[in-house]
C-alpha cells in the first residue's frame, strides 16, 4: 500500500488514485525522465531529469555544482513522472481529457555518501536510462565519482494517478453527431544512429538494437 | 531573445542554451503536458497538466477545487515542459545523455476573471491537447464555466535548453571496442478508437484521423 498522508490523499479525481505499490513501480520502471520540484530562493524550480529505483529508494543525479541538486540535499523535493498514453476526444469539450499514468513522490532528499550506495544509485539511474549499458560501456572513473552528486528519495510517500478508457460525456451529449473515442499516443525506438567516430566492425549490441 | 535574469541564466552546460524566443514557441507549440511546480504548505509540489499558449502568456486550468491551482494563483510558479528525443549512448556510463528540448517558464501566475479571456485561454489549451476540437465539440456552458479556473503566467521569463547529435567522449576511450550512438525515441499517433456508445454514421473526423 502506498501511503496516505494529506498531500497524497487525492481531493478530486479518486477513482483515479492507486495505491498499489506494484502500479508505483510500474510507472517509476517503464519511465525515463522525471521532473524535480525543489524551492530555490522562495520560488519553486521544476526540472526534468533522469532518475532510478533501487527497492524503496529513487536516485538522483547530476553535477555536484548543479543548483536543483544543492537545493535539493537535505530538503523537501516532490518527484514527478508522468506517461502520456493518449488523447480522449469527448463530445464536448469541458469532457475532454488524456490517458496518463503518473506518480508523484514527496520526500526529504538526501545526499548520498557512502561509496557502494552511490554506485549502487549509478547503476540504476544508467540501466533505467540505458539498459544493458552499465555492463557494456566503460564504468565511471574515481575523478568522474567525484563530480558527480547523487541524491536518494524514499518511495514511502507517493501516489499514483492513472485514466485510461474512453470518454465519459454528460447524458445529454450523447445524442450529438460528434465522434468521440481515444486519440492513442505511441512511443516507439528508431533505428540506432551510430556515431560517425565509431571505427569500423563494431556492430550495434542487441540491448540497444533490441530494446524493448 | 529571452530574459536573462539570475534563473534562466544558465550555470551549466550554457552551449545548451537558446536564447531564440522562437525555439521556446516551438518547445511549447509541439508538447502536449507540462509539470507545474507550486508550493504547498512550504514544501514543492509538481503536478502534470495540459496548457496552452497565446502570444506572450502561457495558460492553464483545473477544476476551482484543486490545491495546485490554488497554490499557484498570485504566487509564483514554474512551468517546465521537456521533450525526450533521444538516449545519447558513450563510450563510458559518465559521458551517457539525453537528446531533448526543454523550456522552463518563472512568473506570477494570475487567475483569469475577464471572460473573452479564458475563452481564449480555454480555447488555446483544447487546440494544443486536441487541434480542431474547438469548433468540433459542443463548447463549455455557463455551468462548467464556472467550474474551471484559468490561469495565466507571461512568458517573459523563460529558458530554452536543447541537446541533439551524437555522444562527445572523453579522447582516450574512442579506442574502446565500444559501440556509441543515439537511439531515437519516436512519438506517433495510434489508430483512433472510437467510443463503443458512438452511434453507427458518425465517421472519425480527418483533424483526428490525420493529426500530425
Amino acid at each position: 500500500m502506498l501511503s496516505t498522508t494529506a498531500r497524497t490523499t487525492l481531493g478530486r479525481s479518486k477513482e483515479r488514485g492507486s495505491t498499489d505499490r506494484n502500479d508505483l513501480y510500474e510507472v517509476l520502471d517503464t519511465g525515463m525522465i522525471c521532473h524535480l520540484g525543489v524551492i530555490v530562493n522562495g520560488h519553486p524550480m521544476v526540472i526534468p531529469t533522469g532518475y532510478g529505483r533501487a527497492g524503496e529508494t529513487l536516485y538522483l543525479h547530476g553535477s555536484t555544482g548543479a543548483t536543483s541538486l544543492r537545493a535539493a540535499d537535505g530538503n523537501e523535493v516532490c518527484v514527478t513522472v508522468t506517461h502520456l498514453d493518449g488523447i480522449v476526444l469527448a463530445r464536448s469539450i469541458f469532457n475532454h481529457s488524456v490517458n496518463y499514468r503518473s506518480a508523484i513522490i514527496y520526500g526529504r532528499a538526501r545526499l548520498v555518501a557512502d561509496h557502494d550506495e552511490r554506485m549502487e544509485g549509478l547503476r540504476v539511474l544508467s540501466e533505467r536510462l540505458a539498459p544493458g549499458q552499465w555492463d557494456y560501456a566503460r564504468r565511471p572513473s574515481r575523478k568522474e565519482l567525484a563530480a558527480t552528486a547523487v541524491l536518494a528519495l524514499s518511495l514511502e510517500e507517493a501516489s499514483v494517478k492513472m485514466r485510461s478508457g474512453g470518454p465519459k460525456d454528460e447524458e445529454e451529449d450523447y445524442e450529438l453527431p460528434v465522434w468521440a473515442g481515444v486519440l492513442p499516443l505511441v512511443t516507439s525506438w528508431g533505428e540506432p544512429e551510430p556515431d560517425p567516430l565509431l571505427p569500423e566492425g563494431i556492430a550495434t549490441p542487441v540491448h540497444i538494437l533490441h530494446r524493448e
